[in-house]
């Protein structure tokens, strides 16, 4: 008896598209005003899903309060208020679109959630635009 | 060509986490504040989803007015303003965590719907947690 | 030059309407199936709004985290998954209607934040049902 | 390394269910308030998502400003404001219920988008009644 | 010891912006696409605040059930899946904007709740687009 | 016959909260990780509302197309994707507060609008945090 457990947060963040080995007319050109130098910034909506059987027991696919935890933990205390190409290693050299971040988080988490649990990730870096992503 | 029709509900109820078999310091330990013994509540959302052909003469999966009806006469009307631990026979001794409400919805539509649909359970207990289950 | 800063917060909690002076019948036919004995809860969504004169050294007219902490320590962690006729002494012999609620709220954190803001609570029930109260 | 990247849109259009080949009592009886012949309408909100591999270089999946100019051109542009049992040639004979929007506009987009990716479409009809369709 | 409670309804319709005395041409450019002849349609969105004083014996402003009722026999019975221009009379030489629906809802409540409440209606044609109205 | 006709729209950008006249310790100390020097950033919700008299010939208070263009080119275009401190000169110095952003678009669409209406600007920071200015 299979379950998927969602549990739904958010972190603010500042970010710019570009490719530093790109000059700025092509980051320009793929990326319009996204690749704006001074950055721009969203609300970042994260929505976390966790697959697995129901502990008879408990009654819990998941204790909520501790998906919330590692969800605060890893992802929150990790992005919030901070400049996602400056501020955040795996950005470094790795372009902060909707779809790396997605990525990352689920990697991320599945580090500590991958041996008990499927993982799916959805991102949505503004109210109309948004990305999911399982691992597969 | 297969498509699933969505139709969204809710019902108010209270109810607390814990096992009769287990003493108030067990309960409030793996429960925190949901085992208080006096119940909280929650606006439960429901999503009901059933999969299937499309009908060529009417252009209807399902008549929405039917599934309103349905999960009207056979959830909201034997959930709402109920207390889910007292009033609600199955809960007697199962403990009404969100993913055992999905899985107590989801058998109580099938018992319908099943012959014709395949079904799947959205239930939000707060705008944060939600569960998905759709009997695999 | 007067603004408003609002902030929203939410707790769980488990409630009925009745009037212990009232028979069950009575309480039965004025407050209808909100009277069910053993309670029934909800989800409320709680919006602070805050109106006063901007610190022009700041800019705040409030430090927004002032006010969630205030709202967090005398408002959630006083109502959160409690029962609100049982648990909270306010409403031992008052009706707890989203109304009288309402009310109460304001007149708590007025007895904090009245001497430097005028103050405006709104308090959703249910997506659908929520109360406007300002003092006045 | 696949994801789905979705877009959120809208349009506003009239129309009414019946089948011409139908007499008014049949399709009063099969339709109910729905097949009212002055038409009645909807705010739909549409949700189109697509799935496929990452472009490392770019680290888009899709170009989100392609994806909303197709979802404008093709869906907005051809339905918004529109009546469609009247002004739009493909419901002229098909019954314009939601399942059979979201097939057609499952089928307009896969015409530009299906070589590259796989296309799921959820269109709300109401926010309490949706659909949704993926091609299989 | 006054406040203001608030009741959430919606209702969906077919409407075009038009003056009959005014031609084809000039509606066009006044009105835009919204002038479509053969109607478009939305899910209209309507909030009722009463504002009045609590009954201390209840705790309620007013019973919100009583409310509902209203609303729904007042408004959504009567603009419920209709065309808004040929369907009812009030809007046959009265031109269905926004505006002019809310001042129609505002005044059919009043006939029935104004000698007992202060009345304000905000109506959204769109989610992005609405009106609020208190009769002054 | 005074009504109020919002129209809601939405922008992204970076800011930082501080004051170029304190060090960073004050700065920490006052604004927390809203000062972080490499700034975050929001997805800004804008409401804005217009009272006046309705236009007897044509039932609208605002055409509303002429709403959403003002909002486009004075807010939007100005704010949208930018660095609020760095590419916006109102804010060179002065702290991009929510509270202080809102009365940069009350005045900067006052100067346009306020001849015919009233204003009242509502800016959401957060989905959680907002901020109401009408000018007084």
């Amino acid at each position: 008896m299979s379950l998927t457990v969602f549990r739904k947060s958010h972190f603010n963040a500042a970010h710019r598209l570009y490719r530093s080995d790109w000059d700025d007319d092509k980051n320009k050109k793929v990326f319009g005003k996204c690749s704006n130098p001074n950055f721009h910034g969203h609300n970042y909506e994260l929505e976390v899903g966790v697959t697995g059987e129901i502990d008879q027991e408990t009654g819990f696919l998941i204790d909520i309060v501790e998906l919330k935890t590692i969800m605060k933990e890893e992802i929150e205390d990790y992005l919030d208020h901070k400049n996602l190409n400056l501020d955040v290693p795996e950005f470094k050299d790795l372009n902060p679109t909707m779809e790396n971040i997605a990525i990352f988080i689920w990697e991320k988490l599945s580090a500590i959630l991958l041996d008990r649990y499927k993982i799916v990730v959805t991102l949505f870096e503004t109210p109309r635009n948004f990305v999911v992503y399982d691992g597969n």
